[in-house]
């Protein structure tokens, strides 16, 4: 089987779903060339797994990158612009996110507005800024249709982000998360119909909901068998999926 | 014909689709007891149309609301809770709202955290609220159901804010508008299942690509004709179409 893409970054990659995405891409029989493991603070105590995985696989970068400072996201794209080369970025995944159990009565202003910054217009700002360096891998020689392997933004999304099936969770109302995965579902849509042209592809992904800090111990779902679906998932990726929701086992949610 | 509602607050309604509302209402056969007309600045320069409708219709009543401002909203509660004394409010219609061409490559993140704030968080603070009126209007003798004559909140959204026709729509990318008024959908649809127990209906309306200051004079459809839609559409809400999206002409979209 050929890597699923040549050089993949993930955010939020030091806890969680991001870091088990760059534990199985390093542990894969053909791992990526690069996989840029970038977090807030990837040198400080909370980066600890992730130092102590990168120190066994070499493919493994750390890169310093605060989705919601633009400046970081800047420095970002310069530190792995330069460990490229002169080839492009081909995956991108923006899994860093932050939930919220708001209700109606409990919400204030402040934590929605947070909420939107870090799960809606973070990932669009990294998307934008890493944009060249997606546009010169999709231009990479040899590759024809969208995939991973040549140019793809995946944005971490979730089933309470969808609209349409709202109203059969059960779980708390969580306002401000389920309204900013909602808006960035409209955002990956809009990236897929904007960038398509240009090579890349746009897919939200369901994790399912996942035993990890943000999941918490009460979720049915191993961050492991959820990673593994994301993989397959993204793997399978082609011009029919781009602009899709879908579901860690590649089903199709409404939105 | 029976009134549509007792009592009804319309948020921007200092010009476009807010104002018509307003002037519609007030024209009616059988006019609510209390029309509130709110806006930033109702006194000022840019509340002259008003001004001059609210001193033909001793019915409408100018209040100060600026919906991202959480003081303003409270002094509006206030005002309001006076005029109405011991009765609720029944009908809320959130349609201040500010519009974004933004693309991929344009947009910067103050202007879409702005959309949100003034498309998504100023609709919840300003429900959230007027949440005690709506919650008195709920309970008010002799209704049973749901009915905008009982107790509802209107947000008007956008056939832009549909995830499911995205692709389909020719127009700009317009990244923040479309992602704050998919969120508002959201909010929409978690408000009706979170209120539907008190008694109050929540609908998101889309009134059509409207000749306005924000639509332009490009926009194929009347305001006045329009805002005649939305009123019959309003008027005939009940339990089963709580939670829905609506064009103006009742016609259901998908999110």
């Amino acid at each position: 089987m050929a890597a699923l893409a040549r050089s993949v970054l993930v955010t939020g990659s030091n806890r969680g779903i991001g870091l088990e995405l760059v534990r199985q891409l390093a542990a894969s029989p053909r791992p990526p060339q690069h996989i840029f493991a970038t977090c807030r603070d990837p040198e400080g105590p909370r980066g600890k797994a992730l130092q102590e995985l990168a120190a066994q696989h070499p493919s493994i970068k750390l890169v310093q990158l605060d989705a919601v400072n633009l400046p970081s996201i800047r420095g970002a794209v310069r530190a792995v612009g330069s460990h490229l080369k002169d080839q492009g970025l081909n995956l991108l995944i923006n899994n860093a996110g932050v939930s919220s159990h708001a209700t109606l009565r409990s919400l204030d202003s402040r934590e929605m507005l947070s909420a939107f910054a870090t799960n809606v217009v973070g990932p669009v700002q990294v998307t934008k800024e890493f944009l060249p360096l997606l546009e010169k891998a999709a231009k990479g020689v040899g590759k024809e249709g969208l995939s991973c392997s040549r140019a793809a933004v995946i944005n971490i999304s979730t089933k309470l982000g969808s609209i349409g099936l709202c109203l059969k969770v059960p779980e708390a109302p969580m306002y401000p998360y389920r309204a900013s995965k909602a808006a960035q579902n409209m955002v990956t849509r809009c990236m897929a119909a904007e960038l398509q042209d240009k090579g890349i592809l746009c897919v939200a992904i369901h994790p399912g909901w996942v035993k990890t800090d943000m999941g918490t111990e009460k979720a049915p779902l191993m961050v492991e068998h959820s990673v593994q679906g994301i993989l397959t998932v993204l793997a399978n990726l082609s011009q029919d999926t781009s602009g899709a929701f879908l579901d860690w086992e590649g089903n199709t949610l409404p939105w």
